[in-house]
């Protein structure tokens, strides 16, 4: 199996693909493939395959792998359900290394024979294959794309340091493109579907010894094997963070989940039990998945206490709530601190945590107080609350709040609620890393799972 | 206070308003607000109230309301805390029944006394105010407007039928953009800062009254008097659902809630069960209150079984999952459904609950797929993922989801992940008043709490 996971490099690294399936009707997935493939500026060779044409968009096309003189890397199959291992046995007769099957029709809907035929020609030829019944890979290092989702309804994420391995290619779609449009990066989506060469336990070994990536996200119904799967977290997680959520947890949902890719969803309670001693992150819904990703990306905190900037009272009162109930605590405030926040303040204003600037605070006010915080040993993450309604706040906050991002002395998390302006802050925050929310709660529980986190790791 | 009450219609629904500390100078309140009512669409009389002006943006100013010669129903009022008594004395004497006071420098400061006058002031010339310390009003319905907030910045919302009291300006003004930026509408939205005269109370049984309003929503730290609101929320929530926001939970959170606007955050544990007692809906997060505002402009259900349609079958495993862990039934399915949503799978394809439409299923599928759930007796309620992502799933699926909202049968709830495209699909789907989610999580969640108050009702 070591070499399968070694030829995985050819699927996300290859510098030739063939494209088994293409085609010119735009209502078949090997047109929309090859399209995206071509405009989504990949800088290699391309190979369409089909017996039908003779070119495809000005590209000679062949009739099979095999007719291809030149050297193929990798190969994207979009072709029926029963003509995949014919295929895959000429593949590997033209020694491609990679390959991902988009085409499901396999052990989902109980093809379990097809489906080992399959695995069988790929350990045989030394295939890695991604799939079949998935969406397949997304690099935007190198822009190997084999997602049939055109790109004005699917934004592509640019290159970043988060890899999504996912079993469902819908749910995996949709935070991919959630997160593109948020200007979080990725290094790599992997959307696995029925897993049945490479699993996630292998997906995740590659991505332990990836450079690329630093961040891990593993969204699962049931896993190939579970064992090994726990193994390969248990690993890879001491050296970068990994966020899962497991779908299917039990009685009707598991069953969806089964004919959905053909997976057992097995106990829950077992994952559950497998993710806390693995110290894993979990998720428990998709938006938390996203939320806590978000986050990740920042400097481990040193402790739980949390420091709360706001020019919105209400919001740091709810912020100071949500701490509470998730178990954090609000720092106290170093005398120097109080001296210097105080300074900040109207003469009837109090220096305390939540620090509510008001909705008189301009700029500097907050500028001021997030340094002041960064300073305080008292305060192991910053909150900030910012109203962007207020007539005192500009884009220049922007810029404040991206540096107190960057500045590795403490995390931050910003919370930013409201319509179409508050909500442009918001993307031009993310994209610029810095992990923004639209409510106190989300915020909250994000910072929670990267203090338990760091917490892990300094017992390592 | 009877006559008080009465008399808050001069606020809401105001013919001619002063607005006092009136000013062109763009830094100051007075002027923010004086051009926001003009520039909003206000269509009665606006008396600029200053003695330094004569005019101003082209409007005659007076030196005080003594001065203008007509009738004026309403004060907006935005001058220092000091000057507000004596201010709010000649409005008494001009015979002014509503007025606002924005300022802040009140109870939530210490200048407990200066409050009790203002009280006094009010009590004895009849004037209803709002305030002082808070954002005031907005009437999308009259255009009466004393928000501080620039267009640009707070999008106000179209006239609609929900209606939010927010002690807390701050958190009030962030949902209130938000749920413009969807296109939910609102009757009134009345921030009452420190709630000298009316309070949280007051204000529930004028809106128990308002034709306008169909849905309160609360957001409150510390209620003036806990026990009236209790049975104010109680008669009105028979009528109206009432959708509560709880901040200041306890320890430093309520000590936060009290430098905010001046009131006792209180016991929560006290409040919880006065909720409970008096079944309104409680929020537990900013984000809850808007999630469950929007699916209360639905039918309500007439029990707690949901049927579940997707074309992204892990879409489809996590709702199952999220309706569980809510306590709310996966429908069983009848027969017929059965053989009706049957025809419109593919062969391999089971027709359960979840129905995984798979994501080769158009806009067709989709609406027979509804339709067949509508007549289904054993679902309540319906659940539709849509991964809008896919290339068969086109425009012509709004129609047929506003349709769906739009029948009366029962209540849907769409959920819908992705960027810039699928949000799109989002704001116009709220936008026709159907209540669209982020993820499965959310919805449920809100479909629980439509449940529970359709349970409620039918005890009634």
């Amino acid at each position: 199996m070591d070499k399968l996971l070694k030829n995985l490099k050819y699927v996300f690294e290859a510098k030739s693909i063939a494209i088994i399936g293409a085609s010119d009707n735009p209502e078949k997935l090997g047109c929309v493939i090859f399209k995206n493939l071509i405009e989504g500026g990949f800088g290699g060779k391309i190979y369409p395959i089909n017996p039908k044409y003779e070119n495809l968009l000005g590209l000679k096309c062949y009739p099979d792998v095999l007719a291809v003189k030149g050297n193929i890397d990798a190969a994207i199959i979009a072709t029926p359900a029963q003509t995949v291992p014919g295929i895959l046995g000429q593949c590997g007769e033209k020694k491609i290394k990679g390959a991902v099957v988009l085409s499901g029709g396999f052990a989902e809907v109980g093809n379990s024979a097809l489906e080992e035929q399959v695995k069988k020609i790929c350990i045989e030829h030394g295939v890695a294959l991604i799939g079949p019944n998935c969406l397949g890979v997304l690099n935007p290092h190198t822009r190997i794309d084999s997602i049939f989702m055109p790109f004005y309804k699917f934004q592509r994420p640019a290159p970043g340091n988060i890899a999504f391995i996912t079993q469902s290619g819908g749910v995996g779609s949709a935070i991919v493109d959630l997160a593109a449009s948020y200007g979080v990066g990725i290094s790599k989506f992997i959307s696995y579907g029925n897993g049945a060469v490479i699993s996630e336990a292998g997906l995740m070994d590659y991505l332990e010894a990836d450079a690329r990536t630093e961040i891990i996200i593993l969204y699962i119904e049931g896993a190939k094997d579970g064992r090994k799967l726990f193994e390969a977290m248990k690993r890879t997680n001491r050296k970068k963070p990994i966020i899962v959520l497991k779908a299917g947890r039990g009685g009707r949902a598991s069953d969806a989940a089964r004919s959905h890719t053909g997976n057992l969803a097995g106990d829950y309670l077992a994952y559950k039990a497998a993710f806390r001693q693995a110290k894993v992150v979990e998720a428990e819904s998709l938006e938390e998945l996203f939320d806590f990703v978000k986050i990740f990306r920042q400097t481990l905190p040193h402790g739980r206490e949390v420091g709360v900037i706001t020019n919105g009272g209400g919001i740091g009162v709810l912020t100071a709530d949500a701490l509470q109930q998730e178990g954090l605590e609000l720092g106290s405030m170093e005398p120097k601190t109080r001296k210097t926040v105080s300074a900040l303040l109207p003469a009837y204003g109090s220096a305390g945590n939540p620090l509510d600037l008001i909705a008189d605070a301009g700029v500097e006010k907050f500028s001021g107080a997030i340094e002041a915080f960064m300073q305080d040993a008292d305060m192991d993450a910053i909150i900030i609350d910012v109203l962007f309604q207020v007539p005192p706040i500009d884009e220049r906050l922007l810029k404040v709040l991206i540096k107190a991002s960057d500045d590795k002395r403490k995390p931050i998390a910003v919370v930013a609620m409201g319509g179409k302006y508050t909500e442009e802050q918001r993307r031009m925050l993310e994209g610029n890393g810095v992990p923004t929310y639209n409510n106190p709660l989300s915020a909250v529980k994000a910072v929670k799972k990267l203090a338990e986190y760091a917490e892990y790791r300094r017992l390592l």
